[in-house]
């Protein structure tokens, strides 16, 4: 049905013979509507550029980087001004210094942080430290949950081994009494429990903990000397100014941020409770990035306008003005469209709807109209997506709507799910 | 004796109170004279200037990254011209395609790339290509070379498990003898051969592998479909303007990228032969900034460089001046200094200086007179390293010669050190 752009489609066809298997990871269209252009030339604010000169209003930013907007001014002319005078440099500049006295100031049970890159690299720094400081090895996660792509937690094994996961024990995210179980499991070899500030796995309602799954979590962890990691790379920083599950009144002893942090500049970050100082200084972990200095400038630059501005507001009023608009729609088409987690991280599901042809039709409706929405994976608000915006993607989707009602009969399941999708 | 300015020093005071241990990874100084300065806060060219206004010629060059001088204006500008239109977007830019394309009309055995952020991605990935090509788990490896600080690789084991080293088989680098044999150990078991371009261990006098080496590490991937990696984070588009075994004849399968490969910027990169593509395209491995646009400009203007300029003949030109210098005055000074490694790598240790005093007192010195030279790791130089650069590190590096000599009394073992030191 949709086709990209003849550019974007040359563009493919270029990058299948240079890339193995074309465009990879997070950023692949391969499981996306076969509209949804593969190139993009430009971002400013909300709004992405597509290679053939199509403008969208875009709730994927970047999967989660863009929190304030691409482009945003004062983030970027602070990354510029610090690449004029050093980057890459022999030693870091003084900005590391400053950049972890803020996180520290900032973040409730941080005591000291260690910057990264990737997400991954945070997420692995959090099971190093937490089995440094037992000297213990097990690992429990929630099944389901994404952690990174390193071999010990890529979704797909290809190229891994069994070693590469060894003691790790999975529970259900959210259900307290499953977690208990999982801890107990582990016995004395307990190193970390793991877990997303909120539920927000691909293919599935996402669901925000309750205050008594956190406490366990724990409880669990104080119980047994082992560490309690919060991965915040994908919502950090959209739930709340602080650590997410501050708001649970749980303060962790490791979170791992990234994407967000300095708004779209590559910079990952551990964050650490005191008790993991020793650990953690025991480590030898690095990169040849990891000491530059004009992201971590675009950071500083991000966290003032976290702390002194109203982004998270203007995040949560254009995700519930999007939720609101979308939800009376649905009704009006006679649809019944699930929208799940944190209306700044929100994904829609359609009722009745197992194999996805609805919500890829009407992505792919919406994308037609200049809006860049997805199917199965949660989606992002950012603070420059205004009522403008909003307006002009919520009159797209309700000609999607429409659009989807006509096409009812002749809807097929994309094949590109085939065997990915979650059994009910 | 040397000490660190007064900002230094109060920064690292602050940095301690932060961050686990101070300044981690390869940027810390710990194992450094003690006068080096842990930040700074510009560089240019191939100078560099701490946070208490001291200017350095420096022979660090962030550790490999600042290939053309630090702030080149060509890749810089190539930089700020896509961050201003965009830079983590919601999927790649069209550079992804032509970086990929140029990428693999410049190195001879690579038909395809992948792009992600740290050394260590492209080494992971390596082996994760390489195992699912097989379908075998055993890696062999040269002992006391570094690829990385993933648990897999870092030189430290704190935080790691006997489980993510499973399967690593040693050799001694450069022996082609001992490569048989790690080889014929894995069995019908081996996934990969490893190996850096050359020798470039810390603490220890560098080698450059013979053909013979390369050569048989090559035929016996062949013998036994192994495929063979050549880690050329480090030492990549300073040995050659294409993978560093062409000059021995030899093509590898798969070469991970790094440091240089965007003068700076935050790029690493996996290259592949056609023969490991179908099980590159299997893996899923992506990052948050993996698909970022800047960073892939910037390597399209550092390629540009590398192709039409004479950064490489200047590279040589000023580390054999730099080497014909220190060797002039060692002997003058009555000093033996070993000079190994390629020149624009060069590696410089003194005769009969088994606890490293000598070398920390002279490099001490040199940095005292505004140079910065490395006791035990290789350096690194860059293509704006000219004439007058290296007149004026030979002029510091003279006075430096003399002090160590009336020092020579009262020389004592760097205590950093002990316990680091390979035995002899």
């Amino acid at each position: 049905m949709g086709e990209a752009g003849r550019h974007d489609r040359e563009l493919r066809e270029r990058a299948e013979r240079v890339l193995p298997g074309g465009v990879g990871g997070h950023l692949s269209t391969r499981l996306l509507p076969e509209g949804y252009p593969q190139f993009y030339v430009r971002g400013k604010g909300a709004r992405l550029w597509d290679a053939d000169g199509r403008a969208y209003v875009d709730f994927l930013c970047g999967y989660g980087p863009n929190l304030l907007g691409y482009g945003h001014p004062a983030v970027d002319a602070a990354f510029a001004e610090q690449l004029a005078r050093g980057d890459t440099l022999s030693g870091p500049s003084p900005l590391l210094v400053e950049l972890a006295e803020t996180l520290v100031a900032q973040v409730s049970h941080a005591a000291w942080a260690i910057f990264c890159k990737n997400g991954t690299d945070a997420t692995t720094l959090a099971l190093m430290v937490a089995r440094a400081h037992t000297g213990r090895r097990k690992v429990v996660l929630a099944k389901g949950s994404y952690h990174g792509s390193a071999p010990w937690c890529t979704p797909v094994p290809a190229g891994t081994l069994p070693e590469d996961r060894a003691h790790q024990i999975h529970h259900r995210y959210g259900d307290a009494e499953d977690l208990e179980r999982a801890v107990r499991a582990a016995g004395a070899d307990l190193a970390a429990v793991v877990a997303s500030p909120f539920r927000h796995d691909a293919f599935v309602d996402q669901s925000l903990p309750s205050a008594e799954y956190a406490a366990r979590a724990r409880a669990l962890c104080d119980e047994t000397g082992a560490l309690l990691v919060v991965d915040e790379v994908r919502a950090g920083f959209r739930l709340a100014r602080d650590a997410s599950w501050r708001q649970l009144g749980v303060d962790p002893d490791l979170t791992s941020w990234g994407k967000a942090l300095a708004n779209g500049h590559a910079l990952s970050a551990l964050l650490g409770a005191e008790t993991a100082r020793a650990a953690a200084s025991r480590l030898y972990v690095t990169g040849s990035f990891w000491g530059q200095a004009a992201p971590m400038a675009a950071a500083l630059a991000t966290l003032r306008e976290i702390r002194g501005g109203d982004y998270l507001e203007r995040l949560v009023h254009a995700g519930e003005r999007l939720r609101e608009g979308l939800h009376a729609q649905a009704a009006a088409h006679g649809y019944v469209l699930r929208q799940s987690g944190p209306p700044q991280m929100p994904q829609i599901l359609f009722d009745g709807d197992p194999d996805f042809r609805r919500g890829f039709a009407f992505c792919e409706e919406a994308q037609r109209r200049g809006v860049l929405l997805h199917p199965w994976h949660n989606m992002f608000l950012c603070a420059a997506h205004g009522d403008a915006e909003i307006d002009e993607a919520l009159a797209a989707t309700d000609e999607a709507f429409a659009a989807l009602r006509r096409r009812e009969a002749t809807l097929s399941a994309p094949a590109a799910l085939a065997g990915l999708l979650p059994r009910h």
